[in-house]
């Protein structure tokens, strides 16, 4: 038997940064996933691929064993040996397994594709063996695989990658789901260029900490941005979340976490006729986020490309994990 | 006789926008400076020339009747001549002048190049006429003239102009001259783009109308940035003003006013090694400054020029208005 699972990326579209503080963070799943294909093995080995990344190897008594790409593979592959693990734990189950990851998800610039791999790695290998998991156990094991290489992740990436939808998450507060949500036309921009969350993070706390009368108000202004920006989404008012995210985006610039890349992409999305863009996620580099009539979409994407950066159209995926058997 | 006066362009380090409705603007009278050059006529005309615009003309009786450039001339001239009849009527004494002015300001692009020419026009005018006009009577006849082209000014302007130095503009609470500043090593980069003051001002204000609880904590804190930035100024802390810069030119951005061109040049010179970088003035175009420590400036003004903009490197101006007699 062979098993498929799939689990849908993320942006974040309000409330980076903010939330380490306060306020709410919103979260989109995207219609972009990573798909999982397990099968059982005949020995006690667990061999993944991503052949993506070029990248392949053994787990043994975990220890990474290359096949593929050399050491460079481990970092990626390591939190989808620990959800196996948990996983078999979890069922009180043991077997090798082989795995085979692909990700429409570009990975490192803040879309989720390491929950999205853990949370499909999770579903596939539990459905491989004897099923049974329930969502909550699924996203549960997905974090603890998460916190391997995360440190200690808020838990949003793999909640939304379980659920789907959209997600409101606040700290002390826990997380909302948001279902039957209007569609949301996006083009997602890449600037090729990986960042560190908690270089970024330590940034604004840097900031804050010499600039507190200063910075406090603007996380209170991003935070309440949010705030607005999840009734703007409830009532599927694209034009207002398009100003909020320009807003948005010019206060995390005033947190120092822009860069040129992200500015010019944002600018030429707006230019394109965008109704709003920002940066998403940590900053610093990795990806923005442009929204836009269904129309402007095609020139939004042309847009982001001509700027130098690589672009790929997202609407909400309603459907979180997904798994199936395949024939064969 | 001839006389020549000559008097400083200013930048706005700090407080645009916000100080439309609260706190204070922070000024700097710029080492770039408008010079004209008054010679009495034997004719009762007032004659204009602007060889830098390539435009000049002859005011008679309040009509204007152009030499060169044709009526493309009469904007830019005819508060001179108002500038020319206020200060005649002050001291009570007409004659035919002609006057050339020179600028190494650009124009319309919110340096100050208007109320520059007007104060040096009043103190030249004035001097030819037999003198003793005091500072304070040069500004407010250059205040009458400028009232004449551009509606309701604040008085920044002609006030920077005729005393140099720094100004400290709140409303309600008039101006604060700030003198023995330390030098302040600025890069100006302009976009070429001209903008229109009165459009960008009312753009932050529909933007305040339709969001009022976010555009007012955003106006707050550049309001607190204006504030921090005088001390900083004080204290010629370049580091502290540099960052106070950055954070201002989100502000900014959040509340749209900058533009594609703006945060090329911002960027490019931050990217350069600028301390702060930040538009300056209404925005959506016009001129943008960097902060840079001397031996950065010729970085910064190359990395302006090959991102479109023309740089134009500026201290403080610490004298304002002067005016002297040209022999022969």
């Amino acid at each position: 038997m062979r098993v498929k699972a799939s689990a849908p990326g993320k942006v974040i579209l309000f409330g980076e940064h903010s939330v380490v503080y306060r306020g709410p963070a919103i979260v989109l799943a995207i219609d972009r996933r990573v798909e999982v294909l397990a099968e059982p093995r005949g020995d006690d080995l667990l061999f993944i691929e991503a052949p993506d990344l070029g990248v392949s190897g053994f787990f043994h008594e975990g220890r990474y064993h290359p096949a593929a790409g050399g050491r460079r593979g481990e970092g990626v592959l390591r939190p989808l040996w620990v959800a196996v693990e948990r996983t078999m734990e979890r069922l009180g189950r043991k077997t090798g397994v082989s795995l085979s990851v692909a990700s429409e998800i570009p990975i490192a610039v803040g879309l989720g594709s390491s929950a999205a791999a853990s949370v499909a790695t999770v579903a596939a290998v539990g459905e491989l063996l004897g099923g049974g998991l329930t969502p909550e156990e699924i996203s549960l094991l997905a974090y603890e695989a998460e916190r391997v290489v995360h440190g200690t992740p808020s838990g949003i990436d793999n909640t939304i990658a379980t659920y789907g939808g959209g997600l409101v998450y606040e700290r002390g507060k826990g997380m909302e789901r948001l279902e039957s949500l209007r569609e949301i036309p996006l083009v997602i921009g890449n600037t090729g260029r990986s960042r560190s969350t908690g270089e970024l993070v330590g940034r604004v706390r840097r900031l804050r900490e010499k600039y507190r009368t200063l910075v406090d108000p603007i996380i209170d202004a991003i935070a309440h941005i949010a705030r607005l920006g999840r009734e703007a989404l409830l009532e599927g008012d694209l034009w207002r979340m398009g100003e909020l995210m320009r807003m948005n985006h010019g206060l995390l610039w005033a947190l120092g976490v822009s860069s040129p890349e992200l500015d010019r992409l944002v600018n030429a999305a707006l230019e394109a006729g965008a109704l709003g863009a920002k940066l998403t996620g940590a900053g610093g580099g990795g990806c923005m986020i442009a929204l836009a009539e269904p129309d402007r979409l095609g020139a939004v994407s042309t847009a982001i490309e001509r700027s130098g950066g690589s672009s790929l159209r997202a609407g909400i995926s309603r459907s979180g994990v997904r798994v199936w058997r395949v024939e064969g």
